[in-house]
């Protein structure tokens, strides 16, 4: 049969097709996902499970003047190949290519940039506000978004407002039980209910004053576009509830959706994944060792307790779900219902590790304050795939923890360089803690062979002289000290050169530091963070404080967004890579 | 008739009554509430909703062993005085007195502070959970949480999580139909259609798994003492609606709930406002200034809109709501959307000025940095009650938001020393403006006669040298810059100090700041605000890139939570007053 794919470029070529042929494009254009996917990697199972929807809705409606929103965008891959990218979506999350989600600046078919969940609802309804002030009547407005995102409280907050208004938007709601881990909570439960036909004649929906129509198989291509014909005509705000399947179409990705959330590569007949190398004495991921050093913890301490807002698998926090159920909770995508739950339970003797992603903290940054600070209850915050993460990009790097906890008084604020700090601060907050902790370290692995090393306790505000020097500082901060570390190793001159891993942004170790202030000539601080406010603004701010009135050389992410690339592509771009950090040094040292 | 309320002190004194007392006891209780806060100031609309509830609560349950908490906290009065602070209820709000809000550090009874909303069903089921843990198997919870919070996403978070639990946790929705303003929302239209019998069969929340029962009569001790009794054998998720009035129990609070809310001083028989003196020629407030300018620019401008999150009286949005209320939106107890509403409409070309309190700016953090800067959108943010606010203490403080906001990039932020300066920002703002700003401003007046001043355009990242000087320069952002410019004026060698009002915390005037670094000999910064990565830091690390290894002294807020009392006396705690700084700047020219 002759490709239909391959003809089409934008969405106005897909509406030429007429409508039987729809169902072979979907087949193509599944086909054309897997293909990239399974070499270039990236997210697969939510844009399978669209695939029928996609074009059903380019189809439909007139886009990009009708105006459409993916929630988060993981799903969006189809998207973007039938509106104008189909030939470089092979550079899909790579240094320059497209962005892995929705981003305005690359399509005007990407109506709103996309990331975090459960934000299309608010900015659907802020564009048809904007319609109906502009006499733009006839224009459509459209969100997707997924069962585990609307069940985020923004979400709500904008179901709340919109369906209190006129305003002609539909929400598309993509019903296939599973986020990034199987969905959760009272609602995920009642449309399951709904699904199976066994709900009441009540409508959760229709409450809110939403047509509602569904639950419809999102994966027949007729219905759907009936269906989304009809609504069209219908003004006002309304949910269509589709059925879908993540991962729809390779059966391993059916079957295992979790894994083929993002599977990285693959075989694309098959499915199989390619067994990457075992490489000998690998280090362990920081999540690994994180979760695993959590569940040891937790079985000699009952009073310990974890807690993720939605990421299990990516957090490592499912080891203990599996071990120790009842004290280790999936919330949904809920981080500010995480961290206050956390408040409550610590209020009562509890010692929960609410683990979070670094760039997901930030949903949840009054809670911290109000809930958690204000009363200094003793939580313990473990921020994961804080600094530069890599493909997923400015929506997503977790640089800006360190400048907006700094802020907060009571709040310890800890980086380990290493598997063993991280476990050994781990140790020593489930100790009898006095106030909350945040401990956040990168995506990926750390530096050591074994990491199962015997726990030791720290002192909090103590830093590590790792090596003393002449000269010149170097003040590290987390993770990123490992690059210091192998710079100096390999240097001519290292006598030159102290280094210190100082572990806690808070409090600082003011002691050292005034030794370091007096000894050392030069200073240079180094953090996979953003240099306004952070780390490095908090040595100076010390020194100034104390009367040291000696320039210090901070490393750390300027003052723009960084986009997508490979962690050491885009630490190269925000000069924090070894090769700047080495110009940094000798130029001090005037070699 | 004997007093029953003077033999009360703790709740096992309330639990002695029989049950034809209780009446009487709220009659009392809420004649007592009305006497001090006629002559002492506070919250009282809310308070008086719940006399009978509170009575009732602490009558059938356990408390401080059962654990309850108050959402908001405004309606904790009766509360506060029935659990051992009735003789120190006086000092309600005082610098040194009870808090305005329940507090874990204050009583036993305060199970979990409050004072931002919707926190109170995320921290109840914490503490049921713990108690599963802990075998505390009788242990009772409950949250009180009004209609206008729980429509806020946390509330809803944490009422889909713990419909999915079976812990015993009983949600008692006050339903007044108000906030501080009047309630809004799909939500709020539907608990109406509940209340009036014109709901269909269909339950919101027995959608999410909650055991129903309601609407109650909120004021009839004799329903809700025999439902609460029933509940407290109910086990799992239930959520009991009652429908109070605010202000219930005097007649001016009952017909004014706005104003009532807080209404300052009142006659305790009548109700009457006691009418404030006029000072001649008193310069406005802060929020009028930006209210009226708001309608003043937006009549001119069609794509102005604005935007408040529940707060049209407090923010003076009302104006515009009242005058223009096609381009004017209360969107309720939802900041998050608030945000990316303002997003969606500025992705569209509208001109979003969108007010929400420093403090509460917290809550949409993520929407700040993902939805509005990363796609640079233009979004106006005017940053009501920044700095420190004065009675509501530690929980309403506007000091983080400087620090918070400095790492965002592509956000400007300004701050307003008048009402002209705050004018003319907001008219420059609205000019095409290619970057979201964050406009500071205090609670209060300001310092101008007429502000009624015309605009001007300001040039981003300008400061305003208002003083030349020899010797020390001081450095200030905003409101607390009229303090500096009155000791100088009446300081008798003032030729030495020059002061320089900065505007633009981002950009910074950096040729200006050259010069500055260059020609003085010292600097002093000024900031109502957090000194962690806040104003003065921002110099600071300006200083150290350019070079400039001179000390800066910091004046600012310390890391430490400020507490409760008036401005005056809290700036005076944290060395910002008029003595402190005089002191600073003497010990600098060595007098």
């Amino acid at each position: 049969m002759e490709s239909l794919l391959s003809h089409i470029t934008y969405p106005e070529d897909l509406r030429k097709l007429a409508l039987q042929q729809l169902p072979q494009l979907a087949q193509e254009l599944r086909e054309f996902i897997i293909d990239i996917v399974a070499t270039k990697e990236g997210h697969l199972g939510a844009s399978l499970g669209v695939v029928e929807l996609t074009i059903a809705l380019h189809y439909v409606f007139n886009t990009p003047d009708d105006k459409l929103i993916w929630d988060v965008g993981h799903q969006a891959y189809g998207h973007k190949i039938l509106t104008g990218r189909k030939e470089i979506f092979e550079t899909n999350r790579q240094l320059g290519g497209i962005s892995g989600f929705p981003k305005r600046s690359e399509s005007t078919y990407d109506a709103f940039g996309t990331g975090h969940s459960s934000t299309s609802i608010s900015a659907i309804l802020g564009m048809a506000m904007a319609a109906q002030l502009n006499n733009k009547t006839d224009r459509q407005h459209i969100a997707v978004i997924g069962d585990a995102s609307i069940a985020s409280g923004m979400a709500f907050e904008a179901l709340n407002h919109l369906g209190s208004t006129n305003s002609n938007v539909l929400v598309i709601l993509n019903d296939n039980a599973i986020g990034i881990d199987p969905s959760v909570g009272a609602l995920k439960k009642y449309l399951t209910n709904v699904k199976k036909g066994t709900a009441k004649d009540e409508n959760i929906f229709e409450c809110l004053n939403f047509h509602y129509t569904g639950p419809l198989d999102g994966h027949n291509m007729d219905t759907l576009i009936d269906e989304l014909n009809h609504l069209k005509l219908v003004s006002g705000p309304k949910l269509l509830h589709v059925i879908t399947t993540k991962g729809k179409g390779l059966k391993k990705a059916e079957e295992n959706q979790v894994t083929y959330h993002a599977p990285g590569k693959f075989d694309k007949l098959t499915g199989e994944l390619q067994k990457k190398p075992v490489r000998e004495n690998e280090p362990a991921k920081y999540q690994d060792v994180f979760g695993h050093t959590l569940v040891e913890l937790a079985l000699k301490n009952k009073t310990i307790v974890g807690i993720t807002p939605a990421m299990p698998t990516g957090s490592s926090l499912k080891y203990m779900m599996e071990q120790i159920p009842d004290r280790a909770f999936d919330v949904g995508i809920a981080e500010q219902h995480a961290v206050t739950l956390a408040a409550g339970m610590a209020s009562e003797g509890l010692i929960p590790f609410c683990t979070i992603y670094s760039t997901f903290l930030q949903r949840a940054y009054d809670q911290v304050i109000h809930d958690v600070a204000i009363q200094n209850l003793p939580v313990i915050f473990c921020l994961d795939r804080a600094g530069i993460v890599g493909q997923d990009g400015a929506t997503h790097h977790g640089v800006y923890d360190i400048s907006y906890l700094r802020c907060v008084p009571n709040l310890y604020i800890f980086a380990p360089m290493n598997e063993t700090e991280l476990r050994n601060m781990m140790y020593t907050s489930q100790l009898g803690l006095k106030h909350p902790i945040a401990i956040r370290y990168p995506r990926g692995r750390g530096v050591q062979e074994k990491w199962q090393t015997p726990f030791k306790k720290i002192q909090i505000g103590t830093a590590r002289e790792l090596k003393t020097g002449s000269e010149l500082a170097i003040l590290t901060i987390g993770h990123i000290g490992n690059i210091v570390s192998d710079i100096i190793k390999d240097m001519a001159k290292s006598e030159k050169i102290g280094h210190f891993d100082m572990r806690f942004v808070k409090p600082l170790d003011k002691n050292l530091l005034i030794n370091i202030f007096k000894r050392y000539k030069h200073i240079i601080t180094v953090e996979d963070g953003s240099k306004m406010g952070g780390f490095g603004s908090a040595i100076l701010e010390l020194a100034n404080e104390l009367g040291y009135t000696k320039k210090i050389h901070i490393l750390g992410i300027d003052d723009i967004f960084i986009e997508h690339g490979t962690v050491e592509q885009l630490h190269q771009q925000a000069n924090i890579d070894r090769q700047s950090i080495t110009e940094q040094i000798k130029m001090l040292l005037n070699e």
